[in-house]
């Protein structure tokens, strides 16, 4: 048995690649159109982690994709926190929870779909402007 | 960059775990209660696929948790999907989607959140009960 991908609907395909992928830094493996069903797919995946996948899908006939409470968020492992939140927020991205305490991020992508960041390895010392930096909304 | 899980709230860990362990076939890898923020948290991965996982959040203080349609589904390729739709319905659980193709199920969880199963290798032979066994609700 395997883990192939979470599916989230996306109301915007190339803000939601922009997010996704030059933003939050997932790789774009796989676009697919399927006319005969009016939508696209698209297969995104962290760096080295090509088979944990989310999947996007744009259905071409437009509706308003609310949020739920039982969906929680994705959550990834990076690197350097402060660098992937720093790329976010170079993209216009706003850092809901910032890493204050060098660990834990949560961001939201363009249809409110929460996303937390976790630094690999443990906690990095604290720095700034994250330390000093307060919360925005909810994620 | 690493995906680390899906995180989903749930009302009743017991129904959850009994769902994702015993109907779905994850294993469960940690159970970690944490009283200071009354909620426990439950972390399940497919066999053999023990760092991609979904994270159960259960909060001890009751909540309605409502679906939302930004989220669509968690995917998981199995082994054998007749096998894999046999042991959800022998523990209550209703294929929403039978697998008429040999390739692709849908079910629900207790809370709502749709789960996709996709035959690994592609699709098995057409067989019944599941060939001729129409569509429930929706997922």
């Amino acid at each position: 048995m395997k883990y192939l991908h979470t599916m989230v609907r996306v109301t915007d395909l190339d803000a939601s690649i922009a997010f996704y992928r030059d933003a939050l830094g997932l790789e774009l493996m796989t676009v697919r159109e399927v006319p005969a069903g009016r939508f696209t797919l698209a297969f995104l995946a962290a760096p080295g982690d090509p088979t944990a996948q989310v999947e996007l899908t744009y259905n071409w006939d437009p509706e308003a994709y609310t949020g739920g409470r039982n969906f929680g968020h994705l959550a990834y492992a990076v690197d350097d926190i402060y660098a992937a939140c720093q790329r976010l927020t170079d993209h216009g991205v706003t850092v809901l929870r910032p890493p204050r305490d060098g660990r834990m991020a949560f961001v939201r992508s363009p249809d409110n779909v929460s996303i937390e960041l976790l630094q690999a390895g443990g906690a990095l010392p604290p720095a700034e402007p994250w330390a000093s930096m307060p919360n925005t909304g909810n994620w």
